[in-house]
């Protein structure tokens, strides 16, 4: 036998171990860096994804355990189903079905948080090489899942409105395996696609022959109007939809769904189980006792009037103390502000990030949710979990750093 | 552009949608259909690998999550970092110090349960067609996390004490990524790999430059004395040791953890966070408040007497009504027996289980836990969840499937 030389196989200049080379490019990310810098209590943090602690329904939560374990008892702690817990999946059925978009249990998976689901579809359809659509800009965290698998990224523009499906033609859409949407209060820019081109992008779907992943995780944060339909409602056959329980309930669960076609599910189910068994039981029973209650009806309204208000005072802020030549989005939902500066300005905003947190501002830059040709004058600010002066004094800060009236 | 041709890709025949490579062979498991089949109350299940949920400390876990979301409070439900809760990690490491292996806390992942553990090693160094080691037979949820990045298994052959460490030459090491071992009452067969043979694991791995995974999900399940050290105590600087809480604390938590050098340690967190950003944090200090309560100190003896009473209890059934031509291994800890039956007897376990499933007694066959080229006439019993007398009963029924005395 010919047998390979160790030599051959390419070093990791961090261990001895060859990595694959999927590991090789899995860069600590910004996402993490930041989870870290908002640990520090002293820095006015607008970089978080995080929801609002104050939103969590704590005492509920706190009952539900209690109710479970005495109720259940040792069930509740055994393994379970990869699927998912019966009666967690049926919320999620019916609730897809009361908006008009008739779902069965069987197309419902239940997995840990929804970026698990970005997991489990990257396993399941991307060779390496193989073509994906992403909206430019994207979900850090997405384009992470899916880079892992080291499929083509191929950017889709988009303007104030979302993603232009128009531009999605025969030559940008050869061959590729699914587009990735964030439909509703896209992160990082905070936009919603209009009805219009959501039915514009189900047909180019059709007509190119790809699929949609729709991650929809701030759906349910609207400040005054529900936002259109799922992309479910125009094209059911060929959707992936991912849900979670992050932005309703709580993050630190680590719960969310799929709905997605049956023999669809079918492939995940059987993914996700060589992945990590299934989705903790306790859990999943303690968060269908709360989204059961009567809580929710009132729960979700005080979310959305809180993050309503404190986008709100960003804006004022904004439009205070930014420079005129910049532009921002007005989100009318979600949890982001996307600014884009005058390109003439000449500000990279990962040089302005190092400058801020000097004054303890931290916010994320616009480079790392682009999967191709970055632009550096962006940046991404979450208004949630500051209170209102902390906001005005932030924003204050940035626009002084970025040379505007002052 | 030389757009290719959708009919290129092949089309799965369950869906109109592409399936990655990886996805077409990922079959619905023997695990899975087994978690289903143990639902039926009516079955003599000797086919789970769950724990017999009797031992779960339910008021314990009550008192801790209780005890969390009151203290804690909105903390224990927000995002939190990739890495784990620091309390359980220094927990984790100061255990593994006690053990003779100093540890620090930065050689600590937390993960969503030891099966995800085996996924994320998995995409941080299986390339498609890299060659691994895995005993022969092997823990099918290995087989599985494993099999979905498409690496070439080679088989490392067993006998009684475990695998052969001999039989580890140039040629079966040669471009290992890593040998995937579980030394402890493995799961398929309950046999223990010997103090000697550890230490030639370890001089074989460093000889051929390969890595060592050890699984070790049953380690504090033992009945008279502990098991000799973990490999870490043979080769600190080349092994990856995953953890569970599963069996020591209940198995629908999902979690457990690796141990491992800090570089290949922030490898995986990287690749961790892309997967699903974090491990549950409520859960996790739930999990920390009860393994630093006096209750382990009671609790596992508990545990450790019940599985050795019920694995005596098979033994003696076995040897009353078994055919005498059939060996099966004698357990010194865990969950399982392994059964060879004769060759010369001719009998397909799988098609055994077809008629077992008639008379209502369930086992798991041998053949998925085969690597490569599987034997047939084998089966794994589990004694964990099986009172008593139904283990006599069940036993005599498979006895007589069999043609034994009788």
């Amino acid at each position: 036998m010919n047998a390979p030389q160790k030599g051959n196989v390419l070093r990791s200049t961090e261990s001895e171990m060859p990595l694959a080379r999927r590991a090789r490019d899995a860069r600590s990310s910004a996402i993490r860096e930041i989870l870290k810098v908002t640990l520090r209590p002293e820095v006015i943090s607008f970089a978080g994804g995080l929801p609002a602690p104050e939103s969590f329904p704590v005492e509920t939560l706190r009952a539900a355990f209690d109710k479970v374990l005495r109720e259940v008892g040792p069930g509740s702690l055994q393994y379970s189903t990869t699927e998912g817990h019966p009666q967690l999946r049926e919320w999620v059925a019916a609730r897809e079905t009361s908006r008009g978009i008739p779902t069965t249990v069987d197309e419902v998976l239940i997995v840990s948080g929804s970026q698990q689901g970005l997991d489990l579809i990257a396993k399941a359809f991307i060779d390496e090489g193989a073509p994906i659509l992403v909206e430019s800009p994207s979900y850090l965290g997405a384009l992470q899942a899916f880079g892992l698998f080291a499929p083509a990224f191929r950017a889709i523009p988009t303007d104030g409105d979302g993603l232009l499906p128009q531009a999605i033609d025969a030559t940008l859409a050869a061959d590729a395996r699914f587009a990735y949407v964030m439909p509703n209060f896209q992160n990082p820019t905070g936009r919603t696609l209009t009805n219009q081109r959501r039915a514009e992008l189900a047909a180019a779907a059709r007509k190119h022959d790809f699929w949609l992943v729709e991650d929809d995780p701030y759906g349910e944060l609207w400040y005054r109007d529900q936002p259109p339909p799922s992309l479910r409602a125009f094209a059911p056959e060929r959707t992936f939809r991912l849900g979670s329980f992050s932005k309703i309930l709580a993050p630190g669960l680590r719960i969310g769904f799929i709905v997605a076609p049956r023999a669809l599910i079918e492939v995940l189910i059987r993914i996700k189980q060589a992945t990590d068994l299934h989705t903790a039981t306790l859990t999943q029973r303690a968060a269908f006792e709360v989204l059961a209650s009567p809580l929710m009806a009132q729960h979700l309204p005080a979310i959305r009037a809180r993050y309503a208000a404190q986008c709100a005072v960003m804006l004022e802020a904004l439009a205070q103390h930014f420079p005129r030549e910049a532009v921002w989005t007005r989100p009318s939902g979600g949890m982001f502000i996307w600014i884009e500066l005058a390109a003439a300005q000449g500000i990279d905003t990962t040089e302005l990030l190092a400058r801020a947190i000097e004054r303890r501002i931290a916010f994320v830059p616009g480079e790392p949710f682009f999967a191709t040709a970055p632009q550096r004058n962006c940046l991404r600010l979450s208004f949630v979990t500051v209170p209102p002066e902390r906001i005005r004094a932030g924003v204050a800060v940035l626009g002084e750093l970025l040379g505007a009236r002052g």
